[in-house]
C-alpha cells in the first residue's frame, strides 16, 4: 500500500536566515511596515509503497537522514498524510 | 498586536518539478525502492503588527500577491498561528 507523507525542514534555532532577512527587508520597503520576522522553510511531499504504516514511516525517517535534511543544520518533522 | 502566519507554497499540479524528480531518482538508487513521488514546496513564516487579526490577513494576503508568491505557476495556503 502507498503512504503519503509532509516532511517540514527548517534551520535550527539561532542560525542565520540570509533569504528570511532579505525578504522582511523588501516587505518593509514595499510598505508592510508591520512585519518584525520572516524565515524560510522546505517542505518535501514523498508518497512510499510499504507494508505496513510503521515500515513506511521507519522508511521516511532514514531518508531523511541520509539525503533530505541536512540534521547538522536543521529539524524535521514528519507528518502522515490520510 | 503582533501576529505569526505560515505561507505554504506549491507549484499548480501539471508543471514539472525537476527537484523531486531528481531527489526520486537519488533515493531510489540509495535502495529505498518503495518511493513513488517526491514533489518539493516551501513554508515562509512571517510575524506581522497590526491592529486586527483582519487587517493582519489581508496584509499577508497582499504580500503573497505582491512578493512572496508567484501567483501564474504558484498556489498558496495562509495558516495563522495561535
Amino acid at each position: 500500500m502507498t503512504y503519503s507523507f509532509t516532511i517540514s525542514i527548517a534551520r535550527k534555532a539561532g542560525l542565520s536566515d540570509p533569504e528570511g532577512t532579505t525578504t522582511k527587508k523588501a516587505l518593509n520597503d514595499l510598505g508592510f511596515d508591520g512585519v518584525t520576522h520572516v524565515s524560510y522553510g522546505r517542505t518535501i511531499s514523498v508518497d512510499v509503497t510499504a507494508a505496513t504504516p510503521q515500515e513506511a514511516r521507519s522508511n521516511i525517517e532514514a531518508m531523511c537522514e541520509k539525503l533530505l535534511a541536512n540534521p547538522v543544520m536543521e529539524t524535521y518533522t514528519i507528518e502522515a498524510l490520510a
